[in-house]
């Protein structure tokens, strides 16, 4: 099976309060962005691995791996206008580069990746791209662990919390299936690769995500990676 | 505005993988539980802090309290069957030893916080009473961060996260309704005070929770409590 994933990091990082948008945050010396990649070659070296990255942000980028020394080889991609966007760039450069058979081959198994999500474990893409090899697509999940509500007119009312899961990344697709996907026009009612697959139809399978693996999006969650940094280092 | 403050940790710990109730896990030498006290008294010396414990802990707590030394001054409730049985067995504590009018007296405000969230901020602490004075009740919530999705008899579907809010502690009610909603059988439908509250036909109100005011339930949470905790020790 041919693996390739997406390493999607559009981000202009306003949420991160700062001017540097929060793939680039440093985490031990390295960008966030640096060691997701890092993470999915020690998962699989044979894996291509597509960083789609807004066109302003690539000189920088390309100055840090000179600078750092980026052992991970890794193709760079434009960025678009919203996620939807830049998937379908990222989509675009697989087909051109790997000619019409990608799309055509069910061997094909494409994942794609939040660029801010360093703690995926290798369990976790491994169980993804096996269940997307049986079922045509995987997307990991986790249990709601805190009490919920829902928003209604008046104001809120309590839900059953579990009714509900939240959804992680890599999310994982026959090329075939995600390429077709991709074709439909742009809708903001997209809020990821699974919701843009279904919307053609397919029915979308799960499997357990893990914990560590957040998306470092706030001050907040850079603190929380650094201390997952640091347990991973001390193992 | 007299003010009380049920400090519920009926937790048995099973979560945390250990023999060790999670409210006892040590945080820099000291159990969460008592943070979480110094937290409520820091905020408030005068406000009553009460702890319902699980009559089995309890003299595992005042050992701990002797030899670490606690110097928040509290009192110790049994705990019941269900998170329910608890904060009515606080309740009539309060109720005995407050007097009747203590159920009487619009001003009397009793908070319900979780024995395991070490690190709600004053500001929210302080919003939920305030609110509570205004409304006769208040719960801290925060937005929903992660992408949701709904179960359903064939599988899930994706959900817009920006319809739903996640809940905290403390929840803060006028004493009077706190006493007439827990006057009613337990169901196990309810899953906080709120949802005991809405079911007497009461509207609940919200203030903007803190994102470091996490539930300490799994060796993961605690990763990240010590993690917070070594932040503000450097602020």
């Amino acid at each position: 099976m041919k693996k390739s994933v997406l390493i999607v990091a559009g981000g202009k990082g306003l949420r991160m309060g700062g001017d540097l948008p929060k793939q680039f945050i440093p985490m031990n010396g390295k960008p966030v962005l640096m060691h997701t990649l890092e993470t999915f070659h020690r998962w699989d070296e044979a894996a291509r691995l597509i960083l789609v990255l807004p066109e302003e942000h690539q000189s920088y980028w390309k100055m840090l791996c000179k600078e750092i020394g980026c052992g991970v080889p890794h193709e760079v991609v434009n960025g678009g206008e919203t996620r939807f966007h830049s998937v379908r760039n990222g989509l675009e450069f697989l087909s051109e580069r790997f000619g019409v058979s990608f799309g055509r081959n069910e061997n094909v198994f494409v994942g794609v990746h939040d660029g801010v999500r360093p703690f995926v474990s290798k369990e976790v893409i491994t169980a993804c791209f096996e269940k997307a090899q049986q079922c045509g697509n995987a997307i990991p999940v986790m249990p709601m662990i805190e009490s919920l509500r829902e928003l209604d007119g008046e104001g809120s009312h309590p839900v059953d919390r579990s009714r509900y899961i939240t959804v992680q990344t890599p999310q994982v697709f026959s090329s075939c299936l995600l390429l077709k996907a991709y074709k439909q026009p742009y809708s903001p009612l997209f809020t990821d690769d699974a919701s843009v697959v279904e919307a053609i139809g397919e029915v979308v399978h799960t499997v357990e995500g893990n914990r560590e693996n957040i998306k470092i999006t706030t001050p907040f969650d850079l603190l929380v990676a650094n201390a997952i940094f640091a347990d991973r280092c001390n193992l």
